[in-house]
């Protein structure tokens, strides 16, 4: 197991670290892992893997160690008599959780003399290792500098921040884009298959289409930020003319419409606080107002 | 005005219809252009294009009329009593409307002796000329063959179908999308931006991972077509899990909820449907069943 690359160590083989691991493996990490369930470490042995027979000892084998399992609650009850282990190492917690217990969990990790970084992962296991997939991590950024070219084994990875909520706060935000995005594909796919087009005919439209969305989310991002939202391409009067076009197809052809209601309530809310001349970007202030659905 | 390219009129001087004609004469296809009111030609006859005085004479000039006024209401009143000219053309109609209307505009067309395309226009005036930008177009494909040529001045054009309806139901089905896209990402900068993200940091986040779960549609749109929803990569229970964190943290920093509770709503329904071991693709069945939301 000579290498010149840094050890790590991988705690948590579910689905997600087994691929983590198997990802430091192919790049030449000597790599420790660990599970509850020891026999997931199987496949990573044979690949090269040492298993640790304890947590204690998974962390004492290496300065860097990964952890992804369930939840906080698990890292815990893995970690949590672990001091003397973890004292003077870094631990990088890929576990998902709100950013309320990242903040948690650097006193946590402090208490036991040890570095944190907070991540997620913005793919599932088959993406791991791919260049093209963005891990995100937050906390101090000397620490992640200090292991960025391990962490690169894994994915691209991004440093938010100091502030170590904002990896699991952009992970929601990001899982709340990739939601819209996808209930309104499959809004549009039901639209267009009650007419007889497949699926597999509409989606590539759809993805050029959403790389010219993509365009107008860059011309809207410092509206935002600027707080001004000049409409010269489409204002929400003309998006709330157009949107009644959709709602009135796919009413007529049986599809449910409550989210094309949701958008169409939440421009008239935006409407009806003075930006109708302005560009579809003004929605943020109603999103911000918290005002109630009508 | 001699040229080797077809000659072409434009109907309808809006911020539209003055995009379509400038394309026109840019690639130097002889234009004749005609608005309800006149001044809007000004500036296109500064750069070359023929101002006809009246719809019928604005017809005669070209073997192909392009069309393009607020909606089908205005573009019977100005076509309607123009039978003669229009006999043995072919009329574009880019005027935004429901699949009916253009069906409808098929057999008018017809009673005129003119050959008939519906079309939709995937961006705004500005992006008008670049291969780029999506221009869709529905009804024969001989007529669309034809043309093609010609209609590449405006945009890249896809011919979607010999069904008329098509470019206006892929154009609702599309916008419908983009609402859903842009509403998610003003949700998600709404959550960032409470904890002091700007909007331009989060959005080049936004935007390589929209490529990524562009990726995740072309997934499922076959699974979508085979009506089977394989939950390799995540299932609808997974993801029920993950959007209460979403919805957590957004409620404890003011923001709206109304969107991730749709979506909230509509996955467990989908689980509830039997589906929760299924990918997202699945939430499809409950959109074309058009359950009430709970
Ligand atoms: N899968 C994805 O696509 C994906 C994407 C992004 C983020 N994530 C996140 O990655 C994390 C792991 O996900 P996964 O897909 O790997 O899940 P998984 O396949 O269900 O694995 C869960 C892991 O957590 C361990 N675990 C659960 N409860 C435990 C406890 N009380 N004590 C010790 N270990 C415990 C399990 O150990 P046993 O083997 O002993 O049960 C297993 O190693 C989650 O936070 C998930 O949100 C996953
Ligand atoms: N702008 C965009 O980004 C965009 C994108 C995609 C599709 N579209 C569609 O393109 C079409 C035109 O949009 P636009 O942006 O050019 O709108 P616009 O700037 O408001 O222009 C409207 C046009 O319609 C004409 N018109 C309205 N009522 C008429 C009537 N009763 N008789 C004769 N002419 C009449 C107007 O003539 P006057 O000048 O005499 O008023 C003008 O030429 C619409 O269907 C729109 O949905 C626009």
């Amino acid at each position: 197991m000579s290498s010149d690359k840094p050890a790590v160590t991988v705690i948590g083989l579910g689905s997600m670290g087994s691929a983590l691991a198997a990802a430091l493996l192919d790049r030449g990490h000597p790599t420790t892992v660990w599970n509850r369930s020891p026999g997931k470490a199987e496949p990573l042995v044979e690949r090269g893997a040492r298993l640790a027979a304890t947590p204690g000892e998974a962390v004492a084998a290496s300065p860097l160690v990964i952890a992804c399992v369930l939840d906080y609650a698990a890292l815990y009850a893995v970690l949590d008599g672990e001091a003397d282990a973890l004292a003077g190492r870094t631990l990088v917690n890929l576990t998902s959780g709100a950013p309320e217990q990242a903040h948690e969990a650097v006193g946590w990790a402090r208490e036991r003399g040890a570095d944190y970084l907070d991540g997620a992962i913005m793919t599932t296991p088959p993406g791991v290792g791919s260049t093209e997939m963005m891990f995100l991590y937050s906390g101090p950024r000397a620490v992640f500098e200090s292991h960025r070219p391990t962490l690169a084994a894994l994915g691209d990875p991004l440093h938010l921040g100091e502030n170590p909520g904002l990896a699991s706060l952009y992970d929601a935000a990001l899982l709340g884009l990739m939601w819209a995005t996808m209930t309104g594909w499959l809004h549009g796919t039901a639209l267009v298959g009650a007419d007889g087009t497949p699926a597999t005919d509409f989606t590539p439209v759809a993805l050029r289409w959403l790389t010219a969305v993509g365009g107008f989310l860059t011309t809207y991002a410092p509206q935002v930020d600027a707080g001004r939202y000049p409409g010269d391409d489409a204002t929400v009067d003309v998006q709330i003319a157009a949107i009644g076009h959709l709602i009135h197809a796919a009413e007529s052809r049986g599809i449910d419409n409550a989210l094309p209601e949701l958008l169409k309530a939440a421009m008239e809310r935006t409407r009806d606080a003075g930006h109708g001349s302005d560009s579809y970007a003004s929605v943020i202030e109603v999103l911000r107002a918290r005002k109630e659905e009508g």
